[in-house]
């Protein structure tokens, strides 16, 4: 039988184990899924008879050496950082290895090396980034084949809850890290290219230039910008496209109430608030208001944000007890960013019966013939539970279709890649299709620029 | 004689060469001046009998050595990260050291040694930090000595332009470090303690939470928060003083119209504008608005900053030619921060006949036989002209003062220090009066807090 080891068993593994397993008779697969908890690892294979679940570490380098020697091809579904042990092993026994995970420097810095032993190190073959990269590439390289030249590319994704599932006024829930969504747009200006003309965002106004998308039957989102969208100019291959734009996408409204936790300073990961732990939701609010011995938190609150007291923000922030004086934190030395997930997980946490979507939205403006085009292109995935999330979809189905076809020798291409070729977008799209990961293609008048961006 | 070694003879140490100077003849003084230009150390000794001028490279070790040996007291005015290599051939050597800079780790490491050989090395005596600390602990051990107990402590200091030079909108020219005034209050939240309540005010707020101050004479001020106000509980020995605050001053308006900056995102520092080299200034503010192919930039600026036409910042922004497409930067690979600072250096710089002024303000709130009390106090120092400025006098003559003193015995205390005994600040506070440098004090109702704090 041939061999697939996958390290990680984490909530992104669910759909990809599943899919190995239900086609480990056909495929002659044996699938070891290794991660620190044995009992997550067992729990995923289901007692799969072509399984093993083990309990692995990947910073115990004999067991490390000693699994990867067996197996045909890896699989990493660890966090980033902890890629590069496994990637180096692979290269020394040669093995191919895939990851969901954008490339690092220390993982490109192994391409001749793959290369030379002949191994395929796939990555970045998740949602985003993964389906973005495949499926932007496919309609880019059409219109390219037809003689069309991309003068604009916007690319939007977001992990959302489903609509049925949708219940509170923010629309919407952690459906994936949620340290990463209250840290979302930290670390410097996004930057991006629009007409030709170089644009760059602070973080204090991230959240208040948002771009509207419909997406059919689904209704209207909008987007904030990601930090570094001009970095997929070269990726892509589109040093002459005018406009390149990546961004995040929420229900309407989302952003406009984000922006509040920004103004205040309550997204600020950088201290350490004195007292943390016995805080009450309000006193938190306080810190970032100015002391006065009778007004009331909450006019403090409104005058400093100009926020009416008909707002529905307002409502927004009561309904996660922002206000409260009996909610504690109960977070010892932990920063503003810290206490605010906290608020916040315990409201938009998924409940067992919650579903959530996943959301993509492309659009391509191309020059062909002395006209001006555009199609965009849409995908939204829904998940099924709590387990097979559109989340574990969208991330593991690629991973997993990847691992496969390497190993039946349809994706050949050594060294370290990214699925930006037909070779390696083309079958895996079509093969989604069938798991309901599905795009849909609209040719739109071209306007070439977006006020709000 | 009695050998005194400067070394850095820049714009801070005209005051300090000159006071050491006059007196060589009564105290018996040979003034050593080093700096890298030796023409620049010329120029300060104004070829003064008792001075020596020379080229002098803090990183070369044997000349460093060489001159400390021979001194009897080292004055470092370089940078702050400079004095390290100066502060330990001190101790080697058995030679006292004054510098006008924040205690550094590394400083405080050899205060064992400074102690165990008898010398003094005297730290953050020249304005801010020097005459605050002076100043503050003066009054605040007079309150203590008369069975007062602080519960307020702010403190607040600024370098501008003097009154008869006053004639731009901003009423602001640098009279420092330009860079440091553009990246003023980045790298963190203000932190403070408001009447037992701490308090946070992130970059995007701060210079919308200022607090109005009037000084007779001079009309009414403003301030907004320092970054870190909780050290100085420590250092003040204010451990359950209830508000402890310190502030930069500037007149009233400019804190709001300097926000336009940092909502625009013009003060980063962290990235590099494409094409700086060759961009106008209405170009550079174009990268921080929406793109549109008809809409002006003037639109799209009060639009997003919510300027109406007849407001005031508008004439403010217009007056340092922010919208001038002839006005090119001429700045190779620079930060939006260098950018911005070279617009207002074109504007801001002082003028040959300029005069600069500090202002200074402190107020002590205090609790004595069960009544709460309060002391304001205030000093305004103006410059006389481009080289004997208010900065130079109020930095260097306390540090030339202090040198002195340790050089007669006057200050005794080994190790590593800074001025807040009445050992120190008494006679150095007595004898800046006479340089002008002269606080008033005023008793005033005590109120406690400051709603826009």
């Amino acid at each position: 039988m041939r061999k697939i080891l996958i390290i990680g068993a984490g909530r992104s593994a669910s759909s990809l184990i599943k899919y190995l397993l239900d086609k480990s008779e056909a495929e002659n697969l044996f699938v070891t899924i290794g991660d620190l908890s044995e009992d997550l690892a067992k729990k995923k294979t289901g007692n799969h008879k072509n399984s093993r679940a083990i309990s692995f570490d990947v910073f115990n380098a004999d067991q490390r050496k000693q699994e990867i020697q067996q197996a045909d091809v890896v699989i990493s579904m660890l966090p980033a950082h902890m890629h590069i042990e496994v990637a180096k092993d692979c290269v020394l026994f040669k093995k191919h290895m895939v990851t969901a995970s954008y490339i690092s420097a220390e993982m490109q810095a192994l391409d001749a090396v793959a290369k030379e032993n002949n191994i395929v190190l796939m990555n970045e073959i998740g949602l985003d980034p993964g389906i973005d990269h495949m499926s932007a590439m496919k309609i880019m390289d059409e219109i390219k084949s037809e003689g069309g030249k991309i003068i604009l590319f916007e690319s939007f994704c977001g992990g959302l809850v489903a609509p049925e599932s949708d219940n509170n006024l923010w629309n919407y829930k952690f459906t994936w890290n949620p340290r990463n969504v209250v840290l979302a747009g930290q670390g410097g200006a996004a930057k991006f290219i629009q007409e030709g003309k170089y644009k760059y965002i602070p973080y204090n106004k991230l959240f208040r230039r948002t771009e509207f998308l419909e997406v059919d039957g689904f209704g209207r989102f909008e987007a904030y910008a990601n930090r570094d969208s001009l970095k997929y100019r070269e990726i892509y291959g589109l040093d002459d496209t005018k406009t390149c734009y990546r961004g995040t996408i929420r229900r309407v409204g989302f952003s406009k109430a984000w922006d509040v936790f920004v103004q205040l300073g309550m997204t600020d990961d950088t201290f350490i608030v004195d007292d943390s732990e016995t805080m009450s939701n309000r006193e938190f609010v306080n810190l970032f208001l100015p002391y006065h011995p009778t007004d009331s938190v909450e006019i403090k609150f409104r005058h400093q944000l100009k926020i009416d007291q008909d707002d529905v923000i307002w409502d927004k922030l009561l309904e996660l007890d922002l206000l409260s004086k009996t909610a504690i934190s109960g977070l010892k030395n932990a920063t503003p960013a810290q206490m605010l997930e906290k608020i916040l997980a315990d409201k938009w946490t998924l409940q067992s019966d919650d579903k959530d979507m996943i959301v993509m939205y492309h659009k391509f403006g191309y020059e062909i013939n002395g006209e001006e085009k555009q199609i965009d292109s849409t995908m939204v995935c829904l998940g099924d539970d709590q387990t097979y999330t559109a989340m574990a979809k969208t991330v593991g189905l690629p991973v997993a279709i990847a691992a496969l076809k390497i190993l039946n020798g349809e994706i050949t291409t050594a060294g370290v890649q990214l699925p930006i070729s037909k070779e390696v977008y083309e079958p895996i799209l079509k093969e989604l299709e069938a798991y309901g990961v599905l795009f849909k293609e609209f040719e739109v008048p071209y306007f070439g620029y977006n006020y709000s961006m």
